[in-house]
């Protein structure tokens, strides 16, 4: 991007739009970010509010940046839910009430800038493989292990779509025939026996200690609970199931581990590099590490999104 | 490709080596098939014996291409196992005893024409979503199903290939984690489940009648017995699982079922049509479909691998 004369340089103006928050960032071409701010998302107003709210913030943003020097030049979003990214059509998103909503268009007609849109779990393992623990490595399979579990494949610096927006759903893969339902309506799913959510329930229900959360499981596993250690364990044991699947498929250099799960740090990653380990036969080890970024990343890579879209044109 | 002034025009040499036989043709830039010859691999003459035949029949290829007036431009070579593609190597392959085999190298030194090496199921995958059963969809899903089961994930024409040239490996996807032991060493992989193979063993075993083949369960589940029914219906249930995995991390827009199982035909596709069905929740069901090209596909594949070679040099 060219820079003018007294000018503090170009920026692309970035929003990762989430259930309860927005992280929003003003960032430079080289990644580097020059100013950040949150907002609520307050989905429990309807969508065309939080459509409001998406596009004020973004303008908002681009007034900071011109009052700081700086000239924006293009917008990126990330959404969670089904992304159609080739349309800019936010198709469908529980968490924020969307369905079929043409947020790139309605940018670029309150912005007048070039706007991506995409899906938030791809624009973080974009930002992770691209500037995070994937950096330098062409292979990357990023995981978020969070409520939910979802990856994204990032070949040479850029993100699987799928035919309609939706793949990466690792979340919905077949681990265990007979275990527990998942929200998507199934049975066994990676997600309904391995994600935060699921480690937590789990415990509960075994424990008789309602709303029990995956950290506390994890810090009781490490005190030596049995009971903590058998669920984390069979999470752990699931997790490795899912992960091998998509190495058999993908067959990356690194699998790149986010969300809130990761926070158990050594508990969880030590574990299960050692259960992976175990089920590579013919398959080539990937790295397992944990995201750098933290939940900053969908903010950068909405940032990416929009210096790509920028470099495309 | 230019055609010089009384040329019969340019071909591509292409060669699918198999465990047994290797399917040999001279290919037009459009694809057509101007010869095609088929030679037995040997491979039990060892890997040396093996390579010194895939280039003879390389160059005999190159000598008749020429002899009917036609210009021979490229090599293109698909070969079963663990294939760099990008370092034009044969890393290992158990059916043609290689490992570490340059055979790219070797072809060039041989023929003095561009080479391109592939592995055998991405190129089938190739060509079915090129220019057979996936011609004109984007994202293509192909599924071989034999003695073993393995997958090429094409997306605009081209095959993913992975970081170590082992993508695709659907038939090491956990499907029963409490199923029969896998040639790879693990428990309950696809491959062990709903390969042609184990459907004929799982048969033997039950039945008491060694030797049956996958083809004899399908046409006895058809003519109402019961244990064949049970057979078949668990390997397609298994089947299915596997497909719904693929599907949600990739998200295609069709499945093309190639490998000898397909020869089964709508008493393969309509009862695992049915339970892919049952298992998309939030997923676009993929069109699922038998491959077009039979056991040419592999060879095709080559031709294609042969002709994108000279078109990015």
């Amino acid at each position: 991007m060219e820079t003018g004369p007294g000018d503090a340089g170009p920026v692309v103006i970035a929003l990762d739009v989430g259930g309860t928050g927005m992280k929003c960032a003003l960032v430079r071409p080289d990644g580097s970010v020059v100013h950040a701010e949150r907002h609520p998302t307050g989905a429990e107003r309807g969508p065309d509010a939080v459509v409001d709210t998406i596009l004020d913030v973004a303008d908002g943003l681009a007034g900071k940046a011109r009052a700081d020097g700086h000239t924006p030049r293009a917008v990126g979003i990330a959404v969670p839910g089904v992304i159609d990214e080739a349309a800019g059509m936010a198709v469908w998103s529980a968490n924020v009430g969307f369905r079929d909503v043409p947020l790139r268009d309605l940018a670029v007609a309150r912005l007048g800038l070039p706007t991506a849109l995409g899906h938030d779990v791809r624009a973080g393992g974009l930002a992770e493989a691209r500037l995070g623990a994937g950096r330098g490595t062409a292979h990357v399979l990023f995981v978020a292990i969070g409520t939910g579990i979802a990856a994204a494949h990032v070949v040479d610096g850029s993100a699987a779509v799928g035919a309609h927006g939706a793949a990466g759903e690792i979340g919905h893969i077949l681990v265990r025939p007979c275990g527990p339902r998942c929200g998507c309506g199934r049975t066994g799913c990676l997600e309904a026996m391995a994600s935060a959510a699921a480690i937590g329930r789990r415990y509960a229900e075994l424990a008789g200690v309602p709303g029990s959360t995956a950290a506390q499981v994890a810090e009781r596993a490490v005190a030596g609970e049995e009971l903590a250690r058998e669920v984390w364990t069979s999470a752990v044991e699931a997790l490795a199931d899912g992960l091998a699947t998509g190495q058999a498929l993908f067959d990356v250099q690194a699998i790149v581990l986010g969300g809130g799960l990761v926070r158990a740090g050594r508990h969880l990653l030590d574990p299960l590099r050692s259960a992976l380990r175990e089920r590579m036969t013919f398959h080539r080890e990937p790295r397992l590490v944990a995201a750098t970024l933290g939940d900053e990343a969908g903010c950068l890579g909405a940032a990416l999104l929009a210096l790509d879209a920028l470099e495309n044109r």
